[in-house]
């Protein structure tokens, strides 16, 4: 087998823990894998090498971002070549392989750079020869050879971009956290660990509030059918196995429910019901580059109807002096916001199939005397806004309404 | 003109001397000059890095020079990131190049690697728009693309190579002295600083022990004939200019006086004087890594001699073991050592032609009753060993008798 690991920066925060992952490397060596390792920074060196980068303008206010990423990409360098000094020590032969050697080609869109395409030939053959490939995650190099970065977050997609290229049977991405779970531990004591969990459903958890594995390496994995799976680095329990939707034999109607605080809504009282309002609304607020998620329409009464909708919290005022600028173009009566809120998301394959399951979730916040605000929904998804201090009433009332409690 | 410019760890200790160099650059800049900087690792750096490297090993007692190269190479890539920044910041167009983007080509021997070539030619077309170049010193890249570290103090060669490379005017080198002088000035008060030295006495005095730059780099620059300024980073002052011979119109008979303590005496007491001995004795102190320096060797008696040399401070107790073990192949009565001694030397291109030099220097030493126990020529200097305890008092003598005196 051939396998592409991943550890981020809390894995490798220090020499002692960079030891610990050598472990865990020399684990699969010694099962006969083939393996690549992909590696953070560690932990809080990233975040002095962007500090630097920007306490050392004085006029300007945002470092060149071709310079940028030179200065941040050197994090995961130092990783590489502590990890492959560490393997070494225990007797595993490796080496390191800096992006601009594989190389793991991106775009020139620097400081967010997506990968395009990853040779790595010479790496593979390294492999065979019973080499541990040890690569810098969150980086690459455009095709005129400057050095690029993915943007915070980016290691989880070098690594499974990596698998895809290499063809890896699997890409174990090792967290603080040991798998993906029924719900948020912390709030749901009866949450259980998931065994698998599709690509789809996980892409929701991801866009919904989960911060597990990042949307693009999640995307990545589905479209190259990159076995992922998530684990912890600090037991060794099994994780959780990202998969195919065929390869899960016993779909659940429901795999998990999500939450998230970072939500506010607007709503923007008695507009005209008429074509390109909704528009002349919606327009600014994407040209703003604020982020609108979900949006309800009242029934229109004399005319007029109310449009309410939700916007990341940090965006709330940004997005709200918007909306006053667009007061003669759209005409409106008031604007309302509100930021003690919370999306609930449940998430399941097996909705598609089944129906109820809305209602469902309808009839249990109605029991608990909880109000939905918003729903919006798509093909594997519900979600709803309540006020935010039902958040754990209601998680843990459809965790149980779904059948999802553990023991 | 073209100018290389280049800046150690403590004038890139922090962001705020970054921006004080970005000044430095600005005047040649300004000046209508093409500019490329070297850099170091902001102070201390390297050092973190390199103990890194040390740490993660358990079993093993070096690491890697491949890895330790890949990990220590990065300070270095942080700082040229930061200056290109620094520079941008006040309107001075630049980008930083890595050496494998140079590229800038070294043997194969990691971690004290030679380079080899620098080809730069889409750096020098970048130069020749207006743009500063920013390098980062002490590394560079084999043929087969794998990074590499010239050894402590690589930074002044890189600086020099690079100034060869792409037909430099100049190479400043600024330090945190702002020239050479005639002696160290914190013993001598009378010392003054040099305009002017050659080459071949910067060879010399490094050699020596006087620490301003580092010898391959002078050895380079002589080779390639760059004119290399030593410079104050906190001052304006102008530095000293180390030039070709023929540069100089007024030849001093004495350019200088250093003095190192970091030299160990041995004697080997009634060795046996017969053909082979000395080979036996220096032979397996060169196998053990000894750099042996002054040796001098007593008038037979007897057929007996006895055999004085001068060993680094560092390894004294080494070469008396390595010696012990000698005992029966080379035949002696006793060993002693002695680490309480210095060496002073007397530096001039000018006592190629003039007789004399060496004699005023014993009697200047005599005169003060100081006993001088080894004594070393070479064509264009006069080294003696003498007690430890003497040295302020023998080097402003010696200062005074060559003339070199200031106001």
């Amino acid at each position: 087998m051939r396998i592409v690991q991943k550890f981020g920066g809390t894995s490798v925060a220090d020499v002692d823990r960079i030891r610990n992952v050598a472990q865990k490397v020399k684990r699969e060596v010694d099962a006969g894998h083939e393996v690549a390792v992909v590696v953070s920074a560690m932990a809080g060196t990233t975040n002095q090498l962007v500090k630097w980068t920007n306490d050392i303008l004085k006029a300007q206010k945002y470092p060149d971002p071709r310079e940028y990423d030179v200065v941040v990409s050197t994090g995961e360098q130092i990783t590489t070549g502590l990890l492959a000094l560490a393997l070494q020590d225990i007797g595993i032969p490796a080496r390191s392989w800096m992006s601009w050697q594989i190389p793991v080609r991106t775009d020139d869109a620097f400081a967010k750079a997506r990968i395009e395409s990853i040779r790595g030939e010479e790496m593979i053959a390294d492999m065979k020869k019973g080499v541990v490939a040890v690569v810098p995650g969150f980086q690459g190099v455009t095709a005129e050879g400057r050095v690029t970065t993915l943007g915070r977050g980016g290691s989880d997609t070098s690594a499974v971009a990596l698998a895809a290229a290499i063809k890896a049977d699997r890409c174990d991405i090792y967290t603080d956290v040991d798998g993906v779970y029924t719900a948020d531990p912390r709030i749901v004591a009866k949450a259980r660990k998931l065994d698998r969990i599709t690509y789809e459903e996980m892409l929701e958890s991801a866009s919904q509030g989960a911060k597990v594995l990042q949307v693009r390496s999640v995307e990545m994995g589905m479209k190259h059918h990159v076995r992922i799976q998530v684990l912890s680095s600090f037991s060794d329990a099994p994780g959780t196995l990202i998969v195919d939707e065929d390869e899960i034999v016993e779909k659940a109607l429901v795999s998990g429910i999500t939450y998230s605080r970072d939500e506010a809504k607007i709503t923007v009282v008695k507009v005209a019901d008429r074509p390109g309002v909704a528009a002349g609304l919606f327009g600014p607020l994407s040209d703003a580059n604020i982020n609108v998620d979900m949006i309800v329409q009242n029934v229109s009464d004399d005319g007029k109807t109310d449009i309410t909708f939700t916007v990341p919290k940090a965006d709330k005022e940004r997005a709200v002096d918007c909306i006053k600028g667009l007061k003669a173009s759209i005409g409106y009566e008031a604007i309302k916001s509100d930021s003690n809120v919370v999306k609930l998301s449940v998430i399941g394959v097996g909705m598609r199939s089944h129906a109820g399951v809305a209602q469902r979730m309808f009839k249990t916040l109605s029991d608990k005397g909880i109000n939905i605000q918003v729903i919006s929904t798509s093909e594997i998804k519900i979600s709803v806004l309540i006020a935010e201090e039902y958040t754990e009433l209601a998680l843990r009332a459809l965790h149980t309404a779904y059948g999802l409690d553990g023991e």
